[in-house]
């Protein structure tokens, strides 16, 4: 059994504020590092605005040292115009860590809602709910910051099991 | 009257191709410096694809140099999957020049067409024809290379236009 600790930055992107939030996934046990969101100036031009958000994350990854990043893979609303400017939030939480040389995960909002509530159809507010069950220390600074953590908690789940099915493949336990 | 000439790199996004095309515009002559295509890696994870579009975006403007970057504020369309992989593409456009400190400008496609052809409601073949007439020494590698020259040369002309306005302001010309 791997007992290394993980160190997950979750990240909930969008233009205007991009959650994050840091834990660390010891074997089962997760613990709460840090957590907060990004901003970018709404009267700003966009360029501009994606520099603000790459600094900040630069920023973030340079303190905390993530080993691997967990982005939502937001599902697509009906408005084209707040689509692309998602597309271009996300760009830069996926940009950001591969560029600095982590290891980059997409999850859908329903697999984060499974690893954390245990069901993919579960309310916002079950999510955060759980989040703070979870990460009893976490101090969350607003629901783009929990939803950045609770990506964090869906990596560390998902990946432990991964590594549970690793593990029980190396040593013939699953043929 | 100012003649000191004014690098501009246009940039067409997409997160499979990205044409770039850059031209000196010195007063109201424009000449032709060199164009291509940037491409990622489908097969890729997209962080590593969007990594791939700025590591090509940033060898050019370090090998060309430009003053300024052109980008496309493409008209979304109704496909919200294509609409999340365009704001992807065009982060990266906007962010990479922005980044190293150029001024980036936005134009709309019915904009780049009046200023190349005359017409808002060009067709596309039209608009090529008018980039090899303006720029008869350009080899064009395709159609996105094609639109990036058609950006680079709209920023000419709507920015001549602007210096002039400002030098007729300086003067008094215009009150």
């Amino acid at each position: 059994m791997n007992n290394k600790p993980i160190r997950v930055l979750g990240l909930d992107p969008g233009l205007r504020r991009t959650g994050w939030g840091v834990i660390d996934a010891i074997g089962t046990r997760l613990k709460f590092v840090a957590t907060g969101t990004i901003t970018s100036d709404s009267e700003c031009a966009l360029a501009d605005r994606l520099v603000q958000l790459h600094k900040g994350l630069s920023e973030i990854i340079a303190t905390h040292r993530p080993d691997v990043a967990a982005v939502e893979n937001t599902f697509v609303n009906k408005d084209p115009v707040a689509t692309l400017k998602l597309g271009q939030a996300r760009a830069m939480a996926l940009f950001t860590p591969a560029s600095l040389g982590l290891e980059v995960y997409e999850y859908a909002p329903t697999q984060v809602k499974k690893a954390v509530v245990g069901g993919g159809h579960a309310e916002k507010d079950q999510v955060h709910h759980m989040v703070k069950v979870l990460l009893p220390q976490a101090v969350i600074a607003g629901p783009d910051a929990g939803d950045a953590l609770a990506l964090a908690i869906c990596h560390a789940h998902l990946g432990q099991t991964a590594n549970q099915m690793a593990a029980l493949l190396a040593t013939g336990g699953v043929k």
